[in-house]
């Protein structure tokens, strides 16, 4: 059994602040401090050039993506980290399209996250062979799936709602009808359990910098089913991703496992601090995660609704159709959530009347979803909102 | 005047080594290590999500672009971070490649380094359009640019022998047939005095872990010409390269500048390190640099050929011809360079009989030089080299 209290103290977090932003950007593992220390100064400061080897730099993409392979239900060897999620959406897209030539339709919905319909839009703008982009509502995807569908290409969490896809039924449907798949776990790693070879997706990607505490900028993972590694074909063919990097060869040639999916160098003080993010990780149980993020997530609704009436709950409300976050809408939102930010209680909003609040048992616990409560409570029902201060929206929200 | 000595002291060196590889991996500038650790506990720990605006992690790719662009001759909003080198390699690529829609033939040399070409293969797959890569001896390249020819795609200096290009005569000569030019600036950057804007060249791309001193993992940067801007069209067309990110709007739009060209989530820890290197480099004068990097490497070249007669130059002799480093072939390099590093002379090898040496003023110096010099001598003079631990040799070299 996995003991959140102790897991809560293996986090920085800021005197009096209560952060339901987990979601977007995790919190600072007390651990990476000396960690990402040690890289700089006694890696990167004294071994310089031979800490690729000494160090274990051009190991870690594949050592660190196994530790996240668990998370997701993957075996060790068929994941690895780099670059953004944005790069390995369009790796994994590009990967999966090539092995369906004779069809033209990638499926999507319309929560999903826009950068990866915007990279899905470059690539085939890229492949300019007629491809279409059918992006339809989250809740006609099912019945869409027809066998003029190259891929199926989805986030399983809707990252504004929390509805979450059924993603083994969903890549059932899919190969039932010869297509692939692309599941994009940006709000499900580290959130729930994630069975990727149970459901046999074909290729999955996701973020390693909100549920999973890496970092900002913490690079993206892009795992590939067993089936496919040895014949995919990596669109973006870096010279990591070479059968052999050091052979400087003018030939590409894929490397023989996930390695194919490496472009460049890593960027190692980022790996670093995920390292130490992976460290508690490595100790948690997904099932007693997934309890705790649903025990939370139903106290904060049944307290919300209790005494706040003009908040209308965006999110399913069965917990099995939701991933770690419950949103609310409101019309004055934005200005409400600033509201809440000023006193102490870090949720986002997403527009154009999403207030959002992410769960994470690993640094929240029932006493901070009271005091939650009565922040949004004292909000709402005092009509802070109004103040013009909370009224300005930053470049950045 | 640039004071080299008040540079060297700025950087973390181990004692008694002598490091002629910061053209493979820059040293530790001493203000990065609380530089990173602000960035780590002061901003990611304290400011959290807000970190984004408040710390100003948002708009680091084009502030810290900016700092580069003086380096090699861009003006302000012409070069922005992010990514790794192949995939800026890839963007740039394929943005000039779309601008000369009727031309089918890339060239470049194989002198230029893997990745680009094997980026450059992968790209040409995703089109399908009947691209040729035609690689060539660079001396050959200047005859080679026809009218034929959609984009020239050079690293100006190459990473094994430092042979440097004419960067303004072969983008001359390439417009002059209208064809465009990508020019990777690698081994340039930081290491000697670059003109893309007096050039006119299209687009740029570099990294920074090298001669800038940015850090194992440091995010590379595209420069894209002033008429190219506003027209050239994003194959990796991510969130952040949208002209209104957070309006999470459902088509991609471009953004209006050097922006087009981010994709995704910024390395912030990266960027932190990066900007303490770029604090040491805002005060260089790059030709004083220039002239100081040519009397380091004259003084090696003489002081090896005058007690090393087993290596022979591998570089161009004159000065005008050579990037910032000297290497010489030896058919035993691979050992020789391991019996040089294990006294205290980092170099490094590269297949199959290179050894190959980086002078970088801003840390190593005159006195640095005579030392390099008389460890090759001993390793040179008593075969060294022969002894079998010298012989084995790493994954990463």
């Amino acid at each position: 059994m996995t003991d959140f209290a102790r897991t809560k103290a293996q986090f920085d977090l800021p005197d009096g602040m209560i952060y339901l932003d987990g979601n977007s950007l995790g919190p600072l593992p007390t651990a990476a401090k000396a960690r990402v220390a040690q890289t700089v100064a006694g890696e990167w400061g004294q071994m310089l050039i031979t800490g690729w080897n000494k160090a274990g730099w051009m190991a870690q993409p594949t050592a660190l993506g196994d530790r996240i392979g668990r998370l997701i239900g993957a075996a060790p060897g068929h994941v690895v980290l780099g670059d953004t999620l944005s790069v390995k959406v369009y790796q994994a897209l590009a990967a999966a399209v090539d092995l369906v030539p004779n069809r033209k339709v990638i499926l999507t919905d319309n929560g999903n996250f826009p950068s990866d319909i915007y990279m899905a839009e470059g690539l085939i703008k890229s492949l300019d062979r007629g491809h279409e982009l059918r992006v339809i509502a989250p809740e006609d995807i099912a019945d869409a799936i027809t066998p003029e569908v190259a891929v199926v290409m989805l986030t399983q969490v809707d990252y504004r709602t929390g509805r979450m896809h059924n993603m083994k039924a969903l890549t059932a449907k899919a190969h039932s009808v010869g297509a692939g798949t692309v599941w994009d776990l940006a709000h499900s790693a580290g959130a729930l359990p994630v069975d990727v070879a149970g459901c046999k997706a074909d290729f999955a990607v996701g973020c390693t910098y909100k549920y999973l505490n890496g970092g900002p900028g913490a690079p993206a993972f892009i795992y590939v089913a067993p089936h496919h590694i040895g014949t995919c074909q990596p669109a973006l063919s870096g010279w990591l991703g070479h059968e052999a990097p050091f052979a400087f060869d003018l030939d590409y040639r894929p490397g023989t496992g996930i390695e194919r999916m490496r472009v460049g160098t890593p960027p190692v003080l980022q790996m670093a601090a995920l390292e130490a993010a992976l460290d508690i990780w490595d100790k948690v149980d997904m099932h007693a995660l997934r309890a705790a993020s649903v025990a939370l997530s139903e106290q904060f609704i049944t307290g919300i609704e209790a005494v706040c009436p003009m908040l209308a709950l965006a999110s399913p409300r069965d917990p099995a159709q939701r991933g770690s976050q419950v949103s609310f809408r409101f019309d004055q939102g934005y200005a409400a959530m600033q509201a809440c930010i000023a006193r102490g209680l870090i949720g986002d909003f997403r527009a154009p009347d999403i207030m959002r609040f992410g769960f994470t048992p690993l640094f929240i616990d029932a006493g901070d979803v009271d005091r939650a409560i009565s922040i949004v409570a004292d909000v709402m029902q005092n009509r802070l909102w109004d103040d013009p201060i909370y009224q300005t929206r930053a470049a950045v929200t």
